[in-house]
């Protein structure tokens, strides 16, 4: 459908062809098998799917052409949480000013039919205002507040002139319905930069518990650093004296440059599931890939599972973006029923769901052999992998 | 069609599929709207339209398996000129070997029907050899020359063995029929490298004026550096003693690691109007975007419009590439019934048109908001469209 003609024939296009994308409905992509989880065949938020309002001056007088004054150029990297019966994701949209910012989008199903509140979110600042926000962890936590925890990335104040250096840190924001935010002090920890941090959604000794990752820089983790774990007295003052690494990063793994914390983790009887992003280096750039581990119901602290590899890596269309080969997740949504929404994101791009199970998710943490570490640990489990099975027939 | 058969059948087909390519009519792509510009179906012009005879080696008993011997594997970053009743593209193609090299290439319309001139040119040389040349940008100026500035490359005089350690110039050619070429002497600008460097088609104050890119090295803008204007008294001898920075770098916008003006400023009843590249980091290498701006007519150092974000950005296809992710122009059209041919590169590998109108380039450039610089401001623009736009209802 082209969009042509007078500027109300135009603008009668534009909004069939919205309509059209927001009610397209979403199936199970039976190209990708895996048993672990299902893929679905289209993203369930774009920067397509944002209103026609956050984007084109409507009115004839100012804008005859229909112009887009202010596009959302990509939605990608949701935070995600189920709220009074819908699934409402935190979208982190761009806009061709490469600023980002916050959109609440929600949807009755958690797979199709996903729609933007009226307005972004405008996060309160600090004393210290933010450039650039993004990247929202969403935990309900058992104190009674939904806690998000973003990044604001602002000019570091040693820049001397240097226009791209810049300071990644942690902001904190809470509310107890998702209308009204609290903005809090920003995360102090002992990394002189922090872009990484998730709440743990439980008391931890009578203290918040928080992951973290250590950073030497805007860019770089900390030469024996990983996934970092941390204790907060207080919420209003939020600061981590000391933080011990649980996942630390490993030689010629999925998580050789750098890893992260993704979304908060989900409890299940045999502990705590978590996902996480993992980076490796490249002659393209950096690969986003995203890994499963378990940690100890009682000590959080402890790795109880980790599967070798990968989890989801891009795939298909997914590889392509305004920052390819990443995959990147902040936010998942458990339900009573036990289906888990896996919200991922892709190149930098666009926000897809990814379907699995509790169970399956279990089943696959503690039944994957865990990373060889060489070729020859990972051909020699592949042998017994096929003895096992030769022996079956 | 497969290209299979006898040396002649093989030919033949071959001829036929070249053909069909030529003769393949483009027409706007209904995918793509923003009331700004029109994107079209197919590249205009690629690597495979080059002629036959410049690929293969005809002759049967030298070349019986018609093999390829001098494949064009691209053909990208156009510049463009408006001549004799041709749209006339100066097309940067790349051999398998690397090296790039101009060919003209033409069309009635603009749009579809592009066909290489009967040889690439060979460009005169300076008394320091050239060892790649590319990305053209002609200036039809008003002293009655078409003038073309390149960049030329060659090894660093004080490589000391490191290969890739090279230096970026702009060569400077002219003529008065785009047949005959005199090569005048390379651009002297305080800039210890210059790769980016166009020319202003008017006199301003009885000189020459270019746009300029100050360089600390082969690839890095200087720190406070940005789109240059400088000041040349005889082109015949093209030397630059001071240049002011008429458009920085700026953290966390589009032009964050460097930016360059693209082909020679339109003239407007509002300004001149500038299309130029901005360039930043991502985890997966540097991004390639254009933008608009507009100086003053009387003052060319002075910027008076300049629209937040960019103007194009690779979309589709276009992301990928010998070097995927940019989209880079340095030719472009206007002609007298108001019509733009915007033309750019994808990815380093083909050339395409983008058609707009000088009076929506100029409300694009005066209306659109200028970036905001945080995300704040740019959520606050949002709201205040959102409300004009909920208070027309």
């Amino acid at each position: 459908m082209k969009i042509e003609g007078t500027f109300s024939e135009k603008l009668a296009a534009l909004r069939s062809r919205h309509a059209g994308l927001l009610n397209r409905r979403n199936e199970v992509d039976g190209r990708f098998y895996n048993g672990v989880y299902e893929r679905y065949v289209h993203p369930v938020v774009t920067g397509e799917h944002a209103p026609i309002e956050w984007q084109y001056d409507l009115n004839p007088s100012t804008n005859p052409h229909l112009m887009a004054r202010l596009p959302v150029h990509s939605a990608f990297n949701p935070g995600a949480i189920f709220w009074r019966g819908k699934y409402i994701l935190c979208v982190r949209c761009e806009g061709v000013d490469r600023k980002s910012f916050f959109a609440l989008v929600e949807s009755d199903n958690g797979v199709d039919g996903f729609r933007f509140r009226d307005q972004p979110l405008q996060v309160p600042e600090t004393d210290r205002p933010d450039t650039n926000l993004y990247d929202m962890r969403f935990t309900v936590h058992e104190d009674g507040y939904v806690y998000g925890i973003f990044c604001t990335e602002r000019p570091h104040p040693e820049a001397n002139g240097d226009v791209s250096a810049a300071e990644a840190q942690c902001g904190v924001i809470r509310s107890r319905d998702l209308e009204e935010w609290e903005r809090l002090p920003d995360l102090v920890s002992p990394s002189s930069q922090q872009r990484n941090a998730v709440m743990h959604p439980e008391y931890v000794n009578g203290r918040y518990a928080l992951y973290t990752r250590p950073q030497d820089g805007f860019i770089e983790a900390t030469e024996d650093g990983g996934i970092g774990l941390g204790f907060v007295e207080d919420m209003a003052h939020p600061v981590i004296r000391d933080e011990i690494i649980i996942d630390r990063r490993a030689y010629h793994t999925v998580n050789e440059f750098k890893n992260g914390q993704g979304p908060a983790p989900i409890k299940t009887t045999r502990g705590w599931l978590h996902l996480c992003h993992g980076v490796r280096p490249t002659a393209a750039g950096m690969r986003y890939v995203l890994y499963l581990m378990v940690t100890d119901l009682t000590d959080p602290a402890r790795v109880i599972a980790k599967p070798g590899g990968h989890f989801i890596a891009p795939w298909g269309d997914e590889r392509v973006g305004d920052c390819g080969n990443v995959t990147f997740a902040n936010g998942w949504i458990d339900r009573e029923d036990g289906r888990v929404f896996i919200y991922y994101a892709s190149s930098d791009t666009r926000c897809h769901v990814a379907m699995s199970t509790t169970e399956r998710l279990v089943d696959y943490a503690f039944n994957t052999p865990p990373d060889g570490l060489s070729t020859r640990a990972c051909v020699q489990q592949r042998w017994d992998l096929i003895e096992r099975n030769l022996s079956l027939v």
